[in-house]
């Protein structure tokens, strides 16, 4: 954990995070938060799987997680950001199945629009996926 | 069902796309197949939702919709579509729960990648997200 | 020219196109006009060529069209356009040098961020890119 | 200069970047190379100005600088890129015209699509524009 995070501030996004159903259903973790980045968790199971020859996690879960790594990039930056406006996901390598671990940082943080980009590790810390979104708050 | 899609088709790309535990455990199912295009719907289901407060589908799902509606696009068309290289994704209204019908056409079927376009309508038929895919498939 | 098209607004949104010193260096046309698209013309010169070998215009005039072509598809429907957001592009076809047609249509009209889809063919009528841009305006 | 800099790399990449009438009109510059990036000059120039009230660059040239730039750091790292597949763009402050700087990296190495991330720097050392292509080489 980094010197900039405390134990509270992850307890507290960890809590926003998993208000959403499908965030306690694919059981995310927030491992670290600091004022420019956040780092999440996301464990592996068996259902989201795409093709079961190559064990490959589905790529949807991939953008699932640089989607809400994002959105939570651009919170604990200060910004305010309720939806996203629009996504981009490069895929670099296969995902096998099992944890993988969300980096997003913010890249603008805009009155009106904020992007963060989002970086998705495998377990062995290779880099299988990128991306960034746009996103927006409410007024 | 259009003149072009026959029952044999739709039964089996539909169990082809079945193949994937995240689509069976999301139960989806194909609506109608072309050569040019593929309707494919997504029930709703509770897990699925990412705000309680706006009864939201959650963005993640809806990208996840595009990845592997255009994925079968190419495949119909005739494309070999294996993995997706990249996505893009336009969020264009909240996407209340229940069940969503995405609709994916070939924009580009190329020797090395294809490209598809994939509208995403909710069940009052309002286009709710729209995005592109970009695809390889293995020699 | 289409019948919901009137010449006094082609010229109307062509002066304001061609406010833009880029804009007149590129030799922009306005084509036609409606209330949900626009088409604006690119004639070919020598400058915009990236490979004399294959006569090919560059990938970045594909871009500069879909982006201007995009905000101005917002401007006729209505909306408040003055900056890009974000922009992307799908390279479809090499785009062969000579005149060149880009046919945007808004997809996304909101209050504070919209999103055009813009098509280009090339002269013979073949598509050679398509992409999207968003689009935000100045208070 | 880096240390894995050499002036013939800088001299042999500027060559190849100027075989293409639209790099000669735009008066680009490689300022560094090595194996893992480079840098790309812009000069500025009046003809490339999108809003004379707000001095801006135009998008376009912006995507142009991202996609080029891009395409070199594949060739630089080793990888075959001779055209783009498709370009994302995130516009993030104003241009005011200007020299500009590009900085390319390769993100992924493929056998047949490489991706980039380039960024785009104006004369204060502002980060004005960020985005990503992915590119094919012929076989």
């Amino acid at each position: 954990m980094s010197a900039s995070t405390t134990q509270s501030e992850v307890e507290r996004f960890e809590a926003a995070l998993l208000k959403a159903p499908f965030h306690r259903w694919l059981g995310l973790r927030v491992k670290s938060v600091s004022s420019t980045m956040i780092e999440i968790i996301l464990p592996g199971r068996e259902e989201l799987v795409s093709s079961p020859q190559f064990d490959a996690t589905h790529g949807g879960i991939l953008a699932t997680l640089i989607d809400l790594t994002g959105l939570y990039a651009v919170r604990v930056a200060g910004g305010n950001a309720t939806s996203t406006l629009d996504l981009h996901v490069d895929y670099l390598k296969t995902a096998k199945s099992g944890p993988l671990t969300a980096v997003g940082k913010t890249v603008k943080l805009g009155r009106r629009v904020s992007v963060a980009e989002t970086k998705v590790y495998d377990s062995a810390g290779v880099m299988v996926a990128a991306g960034r979104g746009a996103y927006v708050g409410r007024d």
